[in-house]
């Protein structure tokens, strides 16, 4: 009886045994196939789709009329893209003192004497790897020219198409226009998916289905047209954002078009609370940077407390001996000493959780014409991301800082920064404000676009326009002349003009004396080699 | 005498009163002619760039074969992008306990219930009204369909032009392959531009040179041809990121292509430094938010500099009594307290001036496995901007965390959001790695990307997956599950997989009672209606 009960329980514990293991062999199939264990190269499938369009640009548009005569204008080859480009100064044709603040004139700085000699070598070969890391990540084969065939019986669409990765999407515009013939033909190919029939039609017969190449024909070209309604093509190479090259051809002629392959982005809103007028509020948070100076920066949150006693206020202080700064809807973020301007600027920003950030510096101070509820309205009804106001020093001078900014391309040795000041045009509905690239330290932004750009925190000390400069092409920018803010510091200089901070940072691009720090960035991290300024 | 000396010193004065005058009207005028005073309604200049494709889509290419039936293909349907879409759960099958532990089945959330009823229809409107702003700043003709008209004699670019504001570019590919006839003309339209001749050919004739719309003809097809080599397109109505469409048109046949007009946005590079190896310090800044748990913070810098002696360490501390946490490369901000979790992510990750920032927890340990050097390889060698690692528990169990995320368009009510464990496909010389859209909070990333996508300082409590959503189409993501640190929480749970903070995190997908805070800003911040996980 004892042998039967122990055997009874060897049985038992195998019947456990193989239960449990068979429980566990199928929830290792489950998972197993929820995954894809396929081993890709997706940068060779990009690369390859990159390749087919360059290798058709050089073959099949580039028409020879090299034997008709042409006369070049000399008003367009300046205004052209050259292959380099060049930071020339004016050269200074009124030798009066003071001339430059009357009549100011372009200045050039070469931005590789920001480095020892015997280290620049280094330096630019090091750039130069970066640089082409970062081109190899940020391009597709969206961004390369393609030329259409003229008389080609191809319709095809040659943009507007996008599909989710590993999703699929139908092909519009597909069709072959061909004289009539006996059998017509037409095949897709692809690099990073495949091709499938979301329906058939009759007489048509297709090859290849399901794989990156197929191929459609038909003795009836209607019924050929007509399937070709329904191709529809799956990304099967997964990629968050790049595109694909699908070549679509019959006898004789040969189409290219892209189709983007990437991740919807998802829209970062805020919501503005269910007030009818703008309450500013809930729409913005104040931020600043302090050192040292708290006795300009409780003046500075008085003044505001006059008119916005509920709007949050953030602080970021890097003195070396902190003292608290209390009040309601106020937070005050304690740094480690001297981490520097940048990265206060960078730390308040990361900080706010409405739609709205209205940037200050400490010594400013309120009053009633500080009307942010204007600046709203700018940003509510155009499509402006920043919006500067005006500062009055005490002598009454009051400054918006406009500047123009562009970067032209300059090759190896890096690209070209122009800075001027002005301001592109005045924005219709507004006649205080106008479109620029850079302004005063003074500007309300959304909150998403002004993170996105950022405060380089490797900027320690006085710095300005590297925001501007880094938020090109990703901001656009405003300033309007009736917002504005007192600036409490005292005179500097003699002049009605007098010396600001604001002075101070802008005349670090008149005079080559420079900071070194700030070049060696702009040269380093934005590839510049030299910087025009007037 | 007097009189004399009177009248010469009011001469004087006029004399001097006039220089100045004539001074600052010089001054004056040198100015004003710097800046252009246009008035600009740009978005007008958009809308009818992109209204014109919007016609040209409606009226051209849409064949119509309605007569030629067709078969549906089941499987085809499914896939293709519906025009609203589900979350849909996965019917309880195996009604066992801890069946979803092992067959992980696919539940739904609904978010609109994270509001209260009488609140829910002014939050749609509001988060209405935020969506369509955001759509209009973020589109341009450039995403508009545009298809190619067979058989036209035009040959044109139809995609890879690209101009900066304000400036000029020469438009490649324009000609026409018209069949003999006594003349040929063609004309180019645009909407934020003008063309221009770079060079003039004899026997063209050119009207409306300079303005947004010419004309060219000539006898000889040849000639006219040279001369559309040399036609350029000026920019004029600045905007730092949009396309104008440039209508292309012979007699009897139309072309469109768009010219995105952008800045260029200049890169943020960094500088590895001259070393031959991987210099973890120069290249990686390690990051963490601490609350109240200084022991395991402790512990968590002590094993770090076991072997990263001299990386820096950025700690967010926003705990109720701050204690100084002080070392050779700490970096110590004290927040105000109870900020909350992302706000002190997105503030450690504003202060990192190297390429990587590695993010870890507060109570993690290093390990002779947290080999850093093969996580700065991946983002090396790869275009990767994100690589996750793999946490240990104590009791063995390592978690990745992959997940695949997806985003599906879903209209009016909002969107889709799919989240499921797994990856896409494994890296081709990286057996170890994978490639996916969100990883486990052990990570190292480009710290450029990281900034620009962001911790939502909103999200006060547990929260993870938000990051990777707010990433999508942004960030490439991967893991790698060779690179290891250590959990130093006790077991929470019995199972072997025991219940860790990120598994709460993740049970939050998992289990209808998330938090209403994370559910109301996926609802209105990402424009979703449902989540569906597994």
């Amino acid at each position: 009886m004892f042998l039967r009960g122990a055997m009874r329980v060897q049985r038992k514990k195998a019947l456990v045994a193989s239960m449990i293991s068979l429980l566990l062999g199928a929830v290792l199939v489950y998972h197993w196939k929820a995954s894809d264990s396929s081993v890709l190269n997706v940068q060779q499938r990009l690369d390859s789709a990159m390749e087919k369009l360059i290798e058709r640009n050089a073959r099949h548009w580039e028409n020879s009329y090299d034997d008709i005569p042409y006369h070049l204008k000399q008003t367009s080859v300046g205004s052209l893209a050259r292959n380099g480009c060049m930071c020339e100064e004016d050269p200074q044709s009124i030798k009066v003192p003071l001339a430059d603040l009357f009549f100011p004139r372009v200045s050039a700085q070469d931005l590789k004497l920001a480095f020892r000699p015997s280290k620049l070598a280094g330096v630019k070969q090091r750039r130069q790897q970066e640089y082409n890391d970062f081109r190899r990540r940020s391009q597709s084969a969206a961004d390369l020219l393609i030329v259409a065939e003229p008389n080609s019986p191809l319709q095809y669409p040659t943009q507007g198409l996008e599909v989710q990765p590993k999703r699929s999407v139908l092909i519009p515009g597909l069709a072959l226009k061909h004289k009539p013939r006996s059998l017509y033909s037409v095949n897709l190919t692809a690099s990073m998916g495949i091709f499938n029939m979301a329906a058939t039609v009759n007489e048509v017969q297709v090859s290849n289905e399901g794989k990156m190449h197929i191929a459609l024909s038909s003795r009836a070209l209607s019924a050929l047209n007509r399937q070709l309604q329904f191709i529809t093509y799956t990304n099967t190479i997964f990629h968050p954002n790049t595109a694909d090259v699908v070549q679509f051809g019959t006898d004789g002629f040969q189409a290219a078009f892209t189709i983007k392959i990437r991740h919807e982005i998802p829209p970062k809103l805020y919501d503005p609370g269910p007030s009818a007028e703008y309450n500013i509020s809930a729409l913005v948070t104040i931020a600043t940077k302090t050192f040292l100076r708290y006795d300009k920066l409780q003046d500075l949150i008085d003044s505001i407390r006059l008119f916005y006693p509920t709007v949050t206020i953030i602080i970021a202080d890097d003195s070396e001996h902190t003292k608290p700064v209390t009040g309601p809807y106020i937070e005050h973020y304690i740094m480690p000493f001297g981490k520097g301007w940048f990265a206060g600027r960078n730390l308040a920003i990361s900080q706010v959780t409405t739609k709205y950030v209205l940037w200050v510096d400490d010594d400013f101070i309120f009053t009633s014409n500080t009307r942010l509820e204007k600046m709203v309205e700018v940003l509510e009804r155009t499509t402006l991301d920043l919006v500067g106001g005006a500062v009055r020093e005490v002598t009454g001078y009051t400054a918006t800082y406009r500047h123009t900014i562009s970067i032209e391309d300059g090759g190896e040795e890096g690209d070209c920064l122009h800075i001027r000041r002005g301001f592109h045009h005045i924005i219709e509905g507004f006649p205080n404000c106008v479109v620029a690239d850079a302004v005063i330290n003074f500007f309300m932004a959304r909150t998403e676009k002004v993170r996105q750009v950022g405060f380089d925190p490797r900027l320690v000390r006085v710095a300005h326009l590297e925001f501007f400069v880094d938020g090109l092409g990703s901001l656009h920018v405003g300033s309007c002349d009736d917002v504005i803010v007192n600036h409490a510091s005292k005179i500097k200089g003699m002049l009605p003009w007098g010396q600001s901070e604001t002075d101070k940072a802008y005349s670090k691009f008149r005079y080559p004396a420079a900071s070194n720090i700030q070049n060696a960035l702009f040269y380093f991290k934005n590839h510049l080699k030299c910087i025009t300024s007037n």
